[in-house]
């Protein structure tokens, strides 16, 4: 539930923290946006659109981050052993189930 | 894309509007604590269970909004006829079929 | 569980049900050569690449089969009342819930 | 598109093989009783009830391949270098984006 960083006190993604926090930023104007069109009564499907939309977003930061994980948390654990690296993939593999289920 | 509303001037889902708006603002919270957790550094997993929470969230959203279509606007065109009918379900299962790809 | 069919006794998709039963038959052979590829020894990626085929097109025949559902039996309904459209939508609510779920 | 097995000629999947090629056989057995609540006229809900757990079926494969592959072929590509495990590593982040997306 806490586990280490890498070697240098962090996991994988820090390298892209500006472009990953850019685009939850998006996530939550997309959020907003779809409130307002609520607020004024917009066409349902439209909203759907637009829901959609917010869906394929986080899901790209979703399989962005678990590209990270993969390529750095992963990684760096299988340079430790393989005991090690299995513990982190099935982090992923549990996490995969969610995204895939959800 | 900018179709009538019901003999009220009203969309299906205004009825729960204050319900909606308030599960919309829940969802703009979770994209604003999920960039917090990156901004953070927080474990990549743990920022994905978020994810899959937010996903969740916005596809109830999602599934709730398509109930009022269906039981407001496509009732309310059957009224009027079939293919006035056909027309409003065409556009559900077009976003149904964009929901199911997301 | 047993809902009653139209008033020719039938339900909407049996106006395709020669493509319907084909694309079913496709699915089967498409699990079936997913299970030769296992037999065989093939690259895991490439079994999974044919997994995401056979989802899309089992997906396609849900999103067709709740078309026809919504353009047959819920219209049927909605001419014999508000409530028995109801009853069918909220079948088809329910239905959508699962597939976006799966 | 052809990528060397591990050093034992075999895919990570191979130790449950039999496993594998059962659940294919049930998701087959889906497909074929699908087919036949087609033929014989079964109500649409029920039929799109059977569609989502063959969905379901399907999708645990599938994860659980992408599992085997990330505990076998990126672990073992890992011994070689980083940029052996970085080729897996992105062949699964792919197939992963599909899964997500199908």
């Amino acid at each position: 539930m806490s586990p280490t960083a890498d070697s240098s006190g962090h996991y994988g993604y820090i390298e892209d923290k500006a472009q990953y926090l850019q685009r939850m930023k998006r996530v939550e104007g997309q959020a907003r946006g779809i409130a307002r069109m609520i607020e004024e009564d917009k066409y349902c499907i439209d909203i759907l659109t637009q829901i959609s939309a917010l869906t394929r977003a986080i899901q790209g930061v979703a399989t962005g981050l678990l590209d990270d994980h993969l390529k750095h948390c992963v990684l760096d654990a299988a340079k430790l052993s393989d005991e090690a690296a299995r513990i982190k993939i099935q982090e992923a593999t549990d996490a995969i189930n969610r995204l895939v289920r959800s």
